[in-house]
């Protein structure tokens, strides 16, 4: 029997959604195509997202290019170390990856396992594909970046980046410099990222191609309390921490004070985008019962990540997805640029007052050493200015040559000297986002399949303000001047930026059940009475409520019931 | 001297709108990344492409995946045809563009020129690069496309699209089902296309990595009449025809009615989407008298294209680059797909009434060809109905063996058949716009240095709908309680959907400059007397002109004023 992820791929399909890409040439696994209510679907959460991240927190958006020179990904060490252990079976020449064939069998923690341990594990495990043992065949690395070369002559490498954020990484000192060198700072990235997966299976789920939103924001290592934490403070959220996760219990609802508080998430800055991911979640359409934040365990938990959290989401076919990670990357990506490239990747933090401190100065006697030195006697000032003197003189090295120089040559003062502040490097915040998994999940979370009048209703009850399409125009008739009323009221509810769809064919109920199934959350009718009184039906998608209204306020009523100031119950 | 190519890039590095990518590693020629304005700024110029071909047209937006498979590009032509001819300097190894080295010395007409030939010239030229002559080097062809392979162990060939039209192409089926199998219908696509140039040197202008904002329209071919040719028939556009240009005279200004009507514009398609192109890039702030449309010449035109313009726009610097085209592609890329996949991309288009035709058909006289021809006797009726009977009877092939059919054994009927229709393969109106090139021109013709009291005031006359930031708010004084007034005001701007800078630093007068050069067009300024009587002052960034205003209105007001409903002089 089909299950809800065939259920709700059939319609993404069928109506325009999603689609297997490049059909015609039989599609490419992990590639999709978005179709057109699919674009605008997944523009409108990468707008809401956008209002989080850009309008609210104020942290501004760049865009680097998708292809990278060797360089940055050698220092962020996905040259080395971003790769999945891979098998290739010996009688059918097909791929597979250890850990997953491993899975299958309940071969438990595959992923910490050796490649040896691996090769000796699969031998005698059947190959998903043809069935034959993988005996013979040994467990290696397969890179999964995508590999390019960057003009002609195989003169360059490059790759297709893995993450947006190393582009944020290497933009650093000009994006300081930007906001004028002061923590803490942010900025983010919307676009694709690529991950050269050895044989995706999963749809939407695994792409090699996907879009990820991510946030770097720059943090002082010793204030991690977020300005606003205020915002988030009492909201409570369910936490599936390190020790419900060892004791295997269920996720704890926990307040984000409480939880930093108690030490449970590691600080403010990491509590606060939980809880900001949480809210962003559930207005994109997210179930909140189907919604939990995992917190990494030490043993999967990347070396230099002080905490981590996963936002997961629950698919009826997949489980608990991954859809966003929350982590305190300390400074590990600076301090990796920093060592590979010719920036500091610091910032210089004032002290609120200057700190006094005691300095040793060595001061040369000139009118002794002149005479002494002769053209040689300011290279030996210099020398001596940095030598450390003992009781019998201090030691300096001119020309490869040991000299000492006697006491009496120099003075000795203790002097206070004021230091105005000190160059740090900051600490990464990450909420980095999935794009295409989230969508994927409101899908999902969204469909829903009811009997009304002993007919299946299917119904998309996606939030008004991510629908792909907002309101839908319809003329009971397409004559007797229903069609050209509809048509102005069409351009009005345009011109308020309202995605408006006309629709003239068919029987009304045949209308609004192609508007259900896409999720347009409003429908206006206009029939005859439109004529005589200029009232108009509104439809809500979720009740099937209809009310009347003057057409006239149509495009205000319906930027309001989109924003959410006003609700469809309260209009009458 | 710095021409206003080094003062609008210096501008632009300093202020966060264009960098060098990833420079802490050196950059890479022909890569770019948006900084915090500059990538605010493209993504107003890509929504307001938006308004006009997905809100107004009603082109809906696709998304493809930016890696496509071998086949796609097999059939597209590109992986034959996409290549530059190129040279390698056998001195310095260093690599050439044939025809740019022509191009320096004066050699005309090198693209058309053959490998050999061009080996023969450049074997007298010095390398730009080291300036030994190219004697002994071959000129041969370089592919343009980025190539890296899909999933593990060199399975699969893939290449970075050059363009984001053939994903449409490879989704017509199921737009065609999407829009209910009727012509016209368009799909649009926003996003990176990448070319990998052999040796880039112009900046954001020729770019291996780079924005497109492609429509294709789908037509049918005997019918290209726009239907909404009205809005744009009496829009006069600068056009350089084939003929202005071959008599070398300047561009004719012509309304787009007498263009289609003298036949100097094919059809009123492209006609609609030239004048469609000059109403875009005069409203994101081009210079008028800087933009023209050239026509392609029969010797650079597509062989298969009915006719092409470019619109181009003036650079001080680089002279008039291209920033879009429009051609009539006709059925040249569904023909090319439909040959190279399993897809018809047809059309059934439906006749106004049904054809009445006369048929001649063919019926056997089984009586008689049953005995006669025993268990052949099928397979010789089909024969016959498919042959074309003289006077002396029906020869037909049975097995390889030739046979008449005497007249006795069938009867010739006329019969008339009616047809519903026929199925046609439409041609493609491809709009296709260069994002980063218009980006870029719009910083250099909205760049002025104004002499303001006797100090240069620099200044960006960038359209307030797609300037990075629309207002600054600015209290006077960061204390007495200004700031929080401003503070208040800069949350109900936001609220509006207005992206606001706070700014508290420094003089006033330094802080319009600092404004004014990133083109912020309007300031709001939070003094003593808004305290006592609720008013804030208004600056316009180009009048400089300011006006008192109500606070409470400013949020309405910064909304008419950017969407153009009200003028700033109209205000007082």
């Amino acid at each position: 029997m089909a299950d809800i992820y065939d259920k709700v791929i059939e319609l993404a399909r069928r109506r325009g959604f999603v689609w297997p890409t490049s059909e015609c040439y039989g599609s490419v696994a992990g590639f999709i195509d978005y179709g057109p209510l699919g674009a605008m679907l997944k523009r409108k959460i990468e707008n809401v997202w956008r209002n989080f991240y850009v309008a609210r927190e104020g942290y501004f958006e760049i865009e680097c290019p998708t292809i990278g020179g060797e360089a940055i990904y050698i220092a962020s060490g996905h040259v080395k170390g971003f790769a999945d252990k891979m098998i290739q079976c010996p009688h059918c020449n097909e791929y597979h990856r250890a850990d997953h064939v491993c899975d299958a069998h309940n071969i438990k923690n595959a992923e910490t396992k050796s490649l040896d341990e691996l090769t000796e594990i699969l031998k005698d495990l059947p190959c998903p594909a043809c069935g034959e043992t993988f005996n013979g065949a040994q467990v290696h690395y397969f890179n999964l970046m995508f590999h390019t070369t960057i003009g002609p002559g195989s003169q360059r490498t490059g790759y297709l980046r893995p993450e947006t954020a190393q582009g944020i990484f290497t933009d650093f000192t000009r994006l300081l410099r930007f906001y004028r060198e002061k923590l803490p700072f942010g900025a983010v990235q919307i676009g694709k990222s690529y991950r050269n997966e050895i044989s995706p299976r999963q749809g939407m789920i695994r792409l090699r191609e996907f879009t990820q939103a991510e946030a770097e924001i720059f943090v002082n290592p010793n204030d991690k309390k977020h300005p606003n934490f205020g915002r988030y403070a009492d909201r409570a959220v369910p936490l599936w921490g390190i020790e419900q996760q060892e004791k295997c219990t269920d996720p704890v609802s926990m307040t984000m004070k409480d939880a930093v508080s108690s030490g449970i998430i590691a600080n403010e800055y990491v509590a606060y985008y939980v809880a900001l991911t949480h809210d962003f979640l559930i207005s994109c359409g997210a179930e909140p019962k189907k919604v939990r934040f995992r917190q990494h365990l030490p043993d999967e938990r990347a070396h230099y990540a002080t905490d981590c959290w996963d936002a997961e989401v629950f698919s009826e076919r997949f489980g608990w997805i991954e859809t966003v990670g929350i982590a305190d990357r300390t400074n590990y990506d600076l301090n990796a640029h920093a060592k590979n490239s010719k920036d500091s990747f610091t910032v210089f933090m004032p002290y609120d007052e200057p700190k006094k401190v005691m300095e040793r100065k060595i001061i040369p006697n000139m009118g002794a050493l002149g005479p002494k030195y002769r053209n040689r006697a300011k290279a030996v000032s210099d020398a001596l200015a940095e030598s450390t003197p003992g009781e019998n003189g201090a030691e300096i090295v001119l020309d490869g040559e040991k000299i000492t120089i006697p006491p009496e040559l120099y003075e000795i003062r203790e002097q206070e000297t004021e230091i105005q502040g000190e160059y740090i490097m900051p600490h990464v915040i990450e909420p980095s986002y999935g794009i295409d998994r989230i969508l994927y999940c409101v899908l999902e979370h969204s469909y829903d399949e009811e009997d009304v009048d002993g007919e299946v209703r299917k119904v998309l009850h996606i939030p008004a303000k991510i629908a792909p399409v907002q309101v839908a125009v319809l003329p009971l008739m397409s004559r007797d001047g229903l069609d050209s009323i509809a048509s102005k009221i069409m351009e009005k509810v345009q011109d308020e930026g309202i995605i408006a769809q006309y629709d003239d064919s068919g029987a009304i109920g045949r209308r609004y059940r192609r508007q259900d199934e896409v999720g347009t959350p409003f429908a206006v009718t206009v029939d005859y009475d439109t004529k005589e009184d200029n009232t108009v039906t509104l439809r809500e998608r979720d009740s099937m409520k209809q009310i009347r209204c003057d057409a006239q306020k149509i495009p205000g009523i319906l930027r309001d019931l989109i924003r959410g100031k006003v609700l469809f119950d309260e209009l009458q």
